[in-house]
């Protein structure tokens, strides 16, 4: 596909859209060339800040009609490189397009603009004595739109799902700027095909997300939060699992950290974290709205850790609470603030965490591979870090993609796929054959060419080159 | 689309893939010639009982080489009329495939061939102490691949959600044979487009599901079920939404019956249901595993019915649970004995559902109509059945469609959509327009051209006639 520039007559039509919304100047765009992924960087030739679905309709029409690529974006806080402009052309913004347009309280939904902040939308729903369960360390700027672009998961999954099971319906612009309506303020749904479901974890492929219905729950009441160290990742990965089979406990939230991430916390915050001795620390959230039924789950819990042999269980009190999972939170930065580093976001059932695990350890040993793992036990999701430290360049950039193949086949030879929350967008479209046969990848992009036949909406993600 | 007859020929083929099981005699193809659906039948030239994925696939290769339509049939309990070959040519019965392959205590997941009954996977899952929440008066005979196909809810959709909820996979076959593979044991999962949920509520257009990966919980230990009667409909509706506001309580049914419902079932089991002299009942279920919380959620919900109306509430004793609970799946049996029919499946945004209730009384007094309704109260999702009574045979055919049109126009208004859980099928497909916007109608064709280029998997569904 030949892609044109934005010329000044392109640039001058946006603009009568838009009005002064849009960045232009290279050093203005630098922020827009890159997201959270590594240390990637494209620069868009121009950067528009929609304000309305409409403006958004607009600047695809002109888009399409003139063959620019468009990448959507939301907070800028992916890391598969979703959001980065590759081939340049406009970058658009929903950052303005910020607004909570409704919390409806009966429906336990609310209805938001693409832009709205994750974190934001946490605290005002909160007000209303609602939860929105999505969460994850970048909520403090991650958007909604680019969560469901991704799916997004983070470490209420376990128990309130992910952006999938969260979001009702959407409003969007497709590439030939044609406004959608997919889903609405319903439970139940079968009106033709699910379009919002095509939608969530389509990475702004089809269509950009404009405006969105998301599942709230009512506030849970009381929460509590446990540590329990580990020995051996053995007996924590088998003691995870046995929470779901002994049944009267339903954890939110089922974290694992590693020994080395935990260190990387420390040595990153300079702070000291307990039991960073062990080989590794479960972190368990719980709620409800009975306190004494609460309890009770903690206690169970409690002696489930036990039993599976850690040698103890803290109980935290809520000042450690807040400590504990802003610890948790700041394992992703941590680990990577070691050494130039791949981040791989790996999903597997759950019952096969103990054997990747047993597997990974001995693959990075036998390749001489400085991997660090963590994650979010209680969904099968771990987040796997390859360090370069004193790798040679060369390996590292001729080997390394082959190993991260090979690692990719084996989760995939255990049932798992190669990204459970993070997307394939740039940095992993090279492996989707790995997980995707060649016949559902035909059907996948079939449906890209019908609904971008000019191939403009956030070109060269997902899938690799045939 | 021309199609073509099933020649001796053909059937010769088919037996070579399926060997005896087949159908071809007219006496014994009448069974498939019809569903749930009204009185409608339609003869398929020939039924044929695949035994696995392979065979499927085989049939499927034949048909699309020859032009043949072929209807996906489970356990033929559909209400939209989705299962019956009204462009004759085969029905691809998926009866024996009827294996449960795998109870998976560790990640919660059964997987299933399409052709299991629903009440036999409840039943074997409860051995294991586990619980497939999907559940509706026709389990008896409803099989998990209609289920999936048609986006099943029934009645404890509202705590455990719908199909789209807890499918995770499939094991699928193309219109031209090829067999697809979606999804996983994985609950993050955002690896290309999320085709498992595009099959979701498909209703056998896109492919024939042959196997399924369904979501299971624990079996909750505990179990309680409350009756409400109401004087009016206006605060049994009021009612229901104010559970989702209290916080600390969150049943796992919450379902509606009108008098004219129950005294219908009265009439057609020759019984006597409590307080049939009001005019609505709720019907109220909650589980858990902490009984002395379940049973502080029991008086929750109690005294919020007795402070929105309801002169008593009766909690019922085990054997009085099963009775109500035989009553209510009863209902539309009962209700659809009391003469020609037509049956509605609404689903409006839940605090909607009293001013359409509001609405709907009207409109039937208004235009001399005879309507009962009922339904999944919590959900949102209404069964609507308008009787025709002795409505002159002219009126019921010509004007009804008009009417049902209009009712439909409402219900968007209001934020709905004209089916719920029964699919659009046969019956809906002349209304869809009024629900699906033309360019959102146009993409959902262009999924269908893509899959199904020749428009043999089940045509004449979903789709009016351009």
């Amino acid at each position: 596909m030949a892609y044109n520039k934005v010329s000044e007559e392109i640039i001058r039509k946006i603009r009568n859209v838009v009005g002064g919304s849009v960045v232009i100047e290279k050093s203005e765009l630098e922020p827009y060339s890159h997201d959270e992924t590594e240390n990637l960087k494209f620069y868009p030739e121009i950067v528009v800040k929609s304000a309305s679905t409409n403006d958004v309709s607009q600047v695809m029409k002109i888009a399409n009609d003139n063959l620019i690529p468009v990448t959507p974006r939301g907070g800028g806080t992916g890391l598969s490189g979703g959001a980065i402009p590759v081939l340049g052309g406009v970058v658009l913004s929903l950052e303005r397009m910020n607004h909570i347009l409704e919390i409806d309280k009966e429906n336990l939904v609310a209805v938001v603009e693409a832009g709205v902040i994750l974190e934001h939308l946490q605290n005002e729903v909160a007000k209303e004595g609602l939860f929105f369960p999505i969460d994850m360390g970048s909520k403090g700027s991650a958007m909604i739109g680019g969560n469901i672009a991704s799916c997004a998961g983070g470490t209420r999954a376990v128990k309130y799902g992910v952006m999938k099971d969260l979001c009702l319906g959407t409003e969007a612009v497709l590439a030939n700027g044609e406004i959608i309506k997919t889903g609405g303020k319903l439970l139940k749904n079968v009106t033709g095909y699910n379009l919002t479901q095509l939608l969530v974890g389509s990475e702004g492929t089809l269509a950009i997300i404009t405006k969105a219905i998301v599942r709230l729950v009512p506030l849970p009441l009381y929460r509590r939060t446990l540590l329990a160290p580990f020995d051996n990742i053995k007996s924590l990965t088998e003691c995870a699992l046995s929470f779901f089979s002994r049944g009267g406990v339903f954890p939110r939230a089922i974290e694992f950290m590693s020994q080395p991430s935990i260190l990387a916390v420390e040595k990153y915050k300079n702070i000291n974290v307990p039991y960073n001795d062990k080989k590794g620390l479960l972190l368990i959230d719980l709620d409800g709205n009975d306190e004494l039924s609460l309890d009770r789950e903690v206690e169970k819990i409690g002696e489930i850790c036990l039993s599976k042999g850690a040698p103890d269980v803290l109980v935290a009190s809520s000042e450690k609470q807040k400590f504990l999972w802003e610890v948790r939170h700041q394992v992703a930065e941590a680990v990577k603030s070691l050494s130039v580093y791949k981040e791989e976001d790996i999903a597997l059932p759950r019952s096969k965490i103990c054997e990747f695990v047993e597997y990974i350890d001995k693959f990075c040993e036998d390749n001489k591979i400085w991997g660090i793992y963590y994650g979010h036990l209680g969904d099968g999701n771990l987040h796997l870090n390859i360090l370069k430290g004193d790798m040679p360049d060369k390996r590292w950039e001729k080997e390394l993609p082959h190993i991260i193949g090979e690692i990719f086949k084996k989760v995939v030879s255990l049932g798992g796929t190669i990204s459970g929350e993070h997307g394939i967008g740039l940095m992993q479209k090279r492996y989707l054959p790995i997980a995707i046969g060649k016949v559902e990848m035909e059907l996948m992009r079939s449906i890209k060419r019908c609904w971008d036949p000019n191939n403009i909406l956030n070109p060269d993600k997902i899938f690799p080159a045939y």
